[in-house]
């Protein structure tokens, strides 16, 4: 499979899974299981098959600089992140990726998949691909179907021709069907349908002509140097413009169990529960509940006292309480939020960097109080503000302070001042991890007040 | 009423109202109504008739300090403050109390009430005040008798004498009922009974007499001087203990709206509520709930969807989920909480001090991050630590350190170092408040590795 390319799409905002996951860090970039991320385990899947320098993610520019972060220790091949130009859905972000792709190979073959699902096993994953890849070479679009263990209504369902299925083979589909009721569900799995798992395997010059055929303001519009065109694409998915008319489609029953971590309430199907069907760590003290998700923030405490079908997710700023049912409203919650300009709905209180993480642990009139941690051998770019001093001590570590050319070297209580418009870079030399405390003091302390002259992450 | 003393009974721990209410901070020092504490209400209210140096506090150890710094404006005379050796319950700090002004006035007579109820209107306070004391100086033990609005089963029951009551006169009490049933309940408010408010007049040797005849035990061993003594007794109230015996009972009917705002689900009750039932706060962004009250902390964001007869407290350490029936559960989980020695249990990340307050904002192995506030005029105590460097930067107003005899200035975003053992106070002798941040680093922090060796507050 020397012409197989994979493209991960990481576009996705994935509000669903409020509050740990936010509007400018998503799901994709969450260790939801294990200690791996799911963009990383998504990618860590795809070169067991694919050499890295042909995979290619699909994102914004909101994202890029995290999935940098998690993916280059993993060997991602930087100029391979395909950068949306503004969020339209899936089908433009795979034309534009098979676009770039199929400039350089004209007889590339592409796996696309999602950043943000879960492949619980994968061991025959190889195998799947490859009776794709080869029904694909006869230009077929691919769609994995997956075998439903529950007639779930937030999946999209394949109805293959007169519902045959079989593994190792390929087969016709007869039409898709987007979220079907609880009943219709149970019938569709009774016939013999499968998930959509939103993994597909094509000819990217089959893909495109296809978008071409259906979408063709999609195919004119997308060009990576042209942003103007690409903000006047309407949002579409590449099922619903492509695939459900297509006639081109074969599925695959997939070898692997799938999972799209979509909401609250599939996360809680899919946890280990106790006796009383609740999931909580160690944070969460409860009496008498039953069917519960509790999720505890680290350093606070939940009480949970009676309660029954529940998604409880604490995290340090913002916490949400919701009926297992009604998990869908947290979209129409986040839009209230929103427009009362809180940056709960955005960001978390940590902010990750290539060189580390700060947070933002307290805020008043003209100050801010910042812990910044900074990874060992690790820089932050060389800098200075318009608007705001900072003043630094040492709790950790030790720290090699550049202040206008000079070099300072700090231990644990030490601290230093640095005035507006001084040029200075804060650098942990050392092997062990270094934190400091920044006290920030002026009138204006916005993250944007920033001139970076040296950045060893060419930021 | 020359000889009229008042009583209040402040050493309750309220664990009813967590987290809300911490063990070292119960109810009574909260504003949950209004901008004044409960404890400070109840202190006006009784000043109103009785002069301020009459006024005596029942508390612990625990409470003393807060209480004399939320009180002392209100004109609160220090030596009046009775400290418990221990909590042992309402008779044996009822019988300190009365020992301790029968030694100054051979007459007295004293009205004794708790400290964490709350008198919603209070005009015709005097007049039943007025009616009780005139009892009382027959030597009868007077009990305010307050009006049931609703059957509620969390409260005591005063049946008087062939269920006679009227305004202004007193009557003969025939028996107490703790606690009834719902059905029990409306039962009695049929009949006519009363709740029992808590509220007593009586002269202090009868009530030392009858302590003496039905609690000889409780009589022998309250001294102040003796906490082994009064560690020996065993807990009990002045209801169960003596009321309940007693043949000198009288019940007064109360002319004031009285409520023991002893449980959130009271509370709930208690409160304006919304077209759908629901108490809620500015940080709480809710969606279909009925019934609940939600309380969202500062600077935190509650989202909440779907939610039924749900008690919510968020504060910024812990926060509490309950089903509004089952509240009566807090005391379990918080017992479970307390033997994993978290602190949320005891108190809250903002401590109240004499000269203004601190909060931890970030902890970590050998440091600590507090925010002090100092309140305009306000100086803490000269002071050093043995295990402990400070580093302290102003980030409003003005502050003036004294460290080891020099006095400096610092204006916002101005340092200074307070290394371990150097003798060192902070003072704002401004008309603003001062803010500082103060980093801590040491092997050892706790708060009582602190040295006083000047203090205008006496501690």
């Amino acid at each position: 499979m020397k012409n197989l390319y994979g493209v991960i799409l990481a576009g996705g905002r994935g509000t669903r899974l409020w509050p740990i996951s936010r509007e400018l860090y998503p799901k994709q970039l969450l260790k939801l299981f294990g200690n791996k991320t799911l963009i990383q385990q998504t990618f860590l899947r795809l070169k067991k098959i694919i050499p890295s320098e042909k995979i290619y993610i699909v994102t914004t520019e909101n994202f890029a600089e995290d999935i940098v972060l998690q993916l280059q220790k993993l060997d991602l091949t930087k100029k391979n992140i395909i950068i949306e130009p503004s969020q339209k859905g899936t089908a433009p972000a795979i034309a534009l990726a098979m676009k770039k792709i199929l400039d350089i190979d004209k007889s590339a073959i592409s796996l696309v998949c999602p950043a943000d699902h879960l492949i619980v096993t994968d061991t025959k994953f190889l195998n799947s691909v490859k009776i794709a890849f080869s029904t694909a070479k006869n230009n077929f679009l691919v769609v994995f179907g997956v075998n439903p263990d529950n007639p779930a209504s937030e999946y999209g369902y394949i109805k293959t021709k007169n519902n045959k299925i079989e593994k190792n083979k390929s087969y016709a589909v007869e039409k898709f069907i987007e979220k079907p009721s609880g009943e219709e569900a149970e019938r569709l799995i009774k016939e013999g349908c499968l998930w959509n798992s939103g993994i597909f395997v094509w000819k990217n010059r089959i893909i495109l002509e296809e978008i071409k055929n259906y979408l063709p303001k999609v195919y004119e519009n997308t060009d990576i140097n042209s942003p103007e065109l690409y903000s006047l694409i309407d949002s579409v998915s590449i099922d619903k413009g492509v695939l459900e008319y297509s006639k081109k489609i074969k599925a695959v029953q997939a070898q692997f169990k799938w999972q799209d971590i979509g909401s609250w309430k599939t996360l809680h199907k899919l946890l280990p529960k106790n006796f009383d069907g609740n999931v909580l760590n160690e944070n969460v003290f409860d009496l008498n509940c039953q069917n519960c998700l509790i999720y505890g923030a680290e350093k606070r405490v939940v009480a949970a006292i009676g309660l029954n079908d529940l998604i409880v997710v604490d995290t340090e700023d913002a916490i949400l309480i919701a009926h297992r049912d009604q998990t869908d409203s947290i979209k129409i919650t986040l839009e209230i939020i929103k427009s009362k300009n809180l940056k709960q709905c955005l960001m978390h209180p940590t902010v990750y960097r290539p060189w580390g993480s700060f947070t933002v642990i307290e805020e008043g009139l003209n100050y801010k109080v910042k812990k910044i941690s900074v990874m060992p051998r690790q820089k932050l770019s060389l800098q200075f503000h318009y608007k705001r001093d900072e003043h630094w001590i040492v709790v950790r570590g030790r720290a090699k302070v550049e202040l206008d050319g000079k070099i300072f070297y700090l231990a644990p209580h030490q601290s230093i001042d640095i005035p507006v418009a001084s040029k200075h870079r804060l650098e942990n030399n050392g092997r062990e991890i270094l934190e400091i405390i920044e006290i920030q003091t002026g009138s204006y302390l916005g993250e944007d007040d920033i001139v970076r002259i040296d950045d060893i992450y060419s930021r």
